[in-house]
């Protein structure tokens, strides 16, 4: 125990036992917890709740910023602890639960959770459960590695755990920048109009009546567990760079191309690693996640500033930064995620979006969620909610899957997550397809050319130039377009 | 002519005919004109354009805010003056072109279209061709009854023409509030935060040496063509009056609601009418046309105020509107439309938007563009940039199409224009489904108890309950999904 992490006198004596902390949960409530994708979760806690719920079985509500670390949805699941999940998971465990109609997941822009929480179209948290790094003597609670939706929770719940985790340094005070939009009808604009601005507060004010517990933890965030760049990554990289170089020469986009926004992932993380040798400098970020790439570029002298809700990084980079905080305190800032993905700032500030697809079609919608249609993989996280307002929309993918059984691009994706109105650029290791102030019969010409892997280009070439015959201002032929996914599921190849 | 509506004096030998100003457009100009839904098109110098064009064939690019009155897309398509329109139109011969491929068209967000010419993501007009009241002596063009995008086309076109159209009421000046967003990375927030709020000028600011030609037409707009609420429509808007009475009783929404939308056509038209009667009152409207029912809203004391980019009206409520101005002057107001529908005031304000979808699914996909997939009707106009970021986004359309043989809820939408994310209730004639906070096996419970038509419950529900053993987050059985949509196609029934 570290006492002096408690900052606020009056709370010194509410240290509890995660056990008797855990016991504070009852069946069917609603959680709201701290984690973003393996960054800044409730430790202890979920832990100890689900040591109880083997012999005291108990069903919640589970919402978080998004995914969690110390594969704490898989303890969940196995338990059957998990009636309901919100808004984004990346477990297979859980996955297959969903799957399977066990847990009810809702699958949310991650912007919007406590958006409508706040006005109720969302039930509020009866409890919330913040990792932090501290309590501050005026009463603020300093969260560690993310912010994700831990503001909001602590505001809207009825009563409030704290776990203090002993393992991440008190340098992080003064990381984080904590600003809640206002209830309507009288909400102001959001002030930010630079990525470097701080609007809010270094901490996140409470009521310290609600606080109904503390708890100390002193375990890591689990490491990212990101795949190192390969030759299409980089090819993918190298599409990229190309594209912003001539965008800069036309004229059409700034030296410094304005912030970046790059989803989570091995392929984004790519892709951004590859600004190192670039030639670009001054570049920006205003970001969900900050991945290794981002303190890379930051470490290269490339980046100069980075804003996110979260930093997942693997060990190696973790170590480096942690233990250098100093060294970076004035280079990045962690904020709420519904101000990093705020629809209000996205569009002021002209993000450019970088985010995976899971396929795309030769019109331009994405799949960033549904394996055939069907499958929930993660969630849409907060793709959708830069994508739709950003000023320049891209997706990423490798052209293929499962060893060419897959093709990345299909006459008609399966899901749509993001429609063709919201997207502009499209780069997989074959090329970059750029579809701005192109109609859709333009979009499946340039996609097809430059995106399509070899083994699949003249069977959706033949079939694009047959569905225009038929005619349509978006040309299909409804039932060879399905027969792409059918296939697979039935042969496991979509070459048949 | 009425030379005392061009206040500028050094433009008052600017004036030009229709023909002479025709003449001005050129081969693969890209033409960015005045016109939203009916609403301040500009009328003599297209026709004079399509007369030419008979002798001088010429193909153009037509931007607009989006359709246009008086059969122009008709007859500039007959004339084939298209080669590429811009980012909305609602017209038959227009839509057929655009379906057999010989238009290319563009459908955006109609708040977008001038942020992409802004930031050069689509090419700006060589020439701008705008109707307008007067000029103002103190160099402003008053718009006459839409804004729409005119006046960025006027700050982006190296040239600009002005139709004065002197039947309409220089009684218009006072109505119009111009704000335009600067241009990135510096912008500051829009300042609006009440819909009554004026932030801008009372008319459009422009540089006076790039006016080319003035032009006088005494043209009205074409009347809207709304039919009258029917049983089905009337059921509709008792299903939503009957939600939001339970919304304020549940204290999820205030007495007045909170701004609303509505988009175009007859049902949203219905369901507003059905506001009159309802006990409602000081209501509000934040939405992009405003049509007979906001200003019936009004004359009935029930409407405040109303916010929108255009009026389209038809021909008794236009005459009972335009001839007694001075009572309605202090009750509307009319934007930019990249204001009226931009996501930073939507999410801001909180919009309850209810647009009409063409199909949704089970699963709470809507499909508001293509038939089939494949053809186009008019496109997506504002509905997703008020859906996507409003505090709800409400659906609706009747439960079956042509005599019962199309059931708009169907397994799998054919084409996704919003996102199972983006949408909240969905209401037929049937009933209403709420769909708030619920995963997509609960929203597909819900949407077929509530909305899909008796004809069609059984099979629906048979299909949703194989899926469902089948598994899946959003469980489908792709042929039979798709299977819906062929045997339209092919036999002129879903029913097959």
């Amino acid at each position: 125990m570290s006492l002096e992490r408690i900052g606020l006198t009056q709370l010194k004596d509410k240290v509890i036992s995660a056990q008797d902390a855990a016991r504070l949960i009852q069946n069917n409530m609603i959680i709201g917890m701290s984690g973003f994708t393996r960054a800044g979760e409730a430790k202890a806690i979920p832990l100890a709740l689900i040591d109880q719920a083997a012999q005291h079985p108990l069903k919640i509500t589970l919402v978080t910023g998004a995914s969690l670390g110390n594969d704490l949805d898989k303890k969940l699941t196995e338990q059957g602890v998990l009636a309901r999940r919100i808004p984004f998971q990346v477990d297979s465990t859980l996955r297959k639960a969903i799957n399977q109609g066990q847990v009810m997941f809702i699958d949310q822009h991650l912007s919007e959770t406590v958006e409508q929480m706040r006005h109720q179209t969302l039930e509020k948290p009866d409890l919330a459960i913040i990792e932090a790094v501290a309590i501050t003597d005026d009463g603020l609670i300093i969260p560690t590695t993310s912010v994700g939706n831990s503001a909001s929770f602590i505001e809207f719940a009825e009563k409030i755990l704290i776990e203090i985790n002993t393992s991440v340094s008190t340098d992080f005070e003064g990381i984080h920048d904590i600003y809640i939009p206002s209830q309507r009808p009288s909400r102001a604009p959001i002030p930010l109009t630079d990525i470097q601005q701080r609007i809010g507060t270094r901490g996140i004010p409470f009521d310290a009546d609600k606080v109904v517990g503390i708890v100390f933890n002193h375990t890591s965030d689990s490491p990212s567990n990101i795949t190192e760049p390969d030759a299409d990554t980089q090819a993918i990289a190298d599409h990229l760079i190309h594209f912003f170089k001539d965008e800069v020469r036309a004229g059409r986009l700034p030296e410094d191309l304005g912030p970046l926004q790059a989803g989570i992932g091995s392929i984004a993380n790519a892709v951004l690693s590859g600004f190192k040798t670039s030639g670009f400098h001054d570049l920006k970020m205003y970001s969900e996640v900050l991945q290794d790439s981002a303190f890379e570029l930051i470490d290269a002298g490339v980046m100069t500033f980075a804003s996110g809700c979260s930093m997942t990084l693997s060990k190696a980079c973790g170590e480096r930064v942690f233990n250098h905080l100093d060294n970076y305190k004035d280079k990045f800032v962690l904020r709420p995620q519904e101000i990093s993905n705020h629809p209000e700032i996205i569009r002021r500030l002209g993000i450019i979006s970088i985010n995976t697809a899971l396929e795309f079609d030769i019109y331009g919608n994405v799949n960033s969620t549904h394996v055939g249609g069907t499958k929930m993989m993660n969630g849409i996280g907060g793709s959708g909610d830069f994508a739709r307002n950003a000023h320049l929309a891209i997706f990423v993918t490798k052209s293929i899957a499962k060893q060419g059984n897959i093709s990345s691009v299909v006459p008609m994706v399966s899901h749509v997550d993001h429609t063709e109105h919201d997207t502009d650029i499209f780069v997989t290791e074959q090329g970059l397809a750029d579809l701005r102030g192109l109609a859709p019969r333009e979009r499946a010409a340039v996609i097809i050319q430059h995106c399509v892997h070899p083994d699949y280009q003249a069977s959706i070439f033949d079939y694009f130039t047959r569905a225009c015959e038929k005619g349509g201002h978006t040309p299909h032929l409804l039932q060879e377009a399905i027969d792409w996914h059918i296939n697979f599921e039935k042969y496991g190849s979509m070459k048949i």
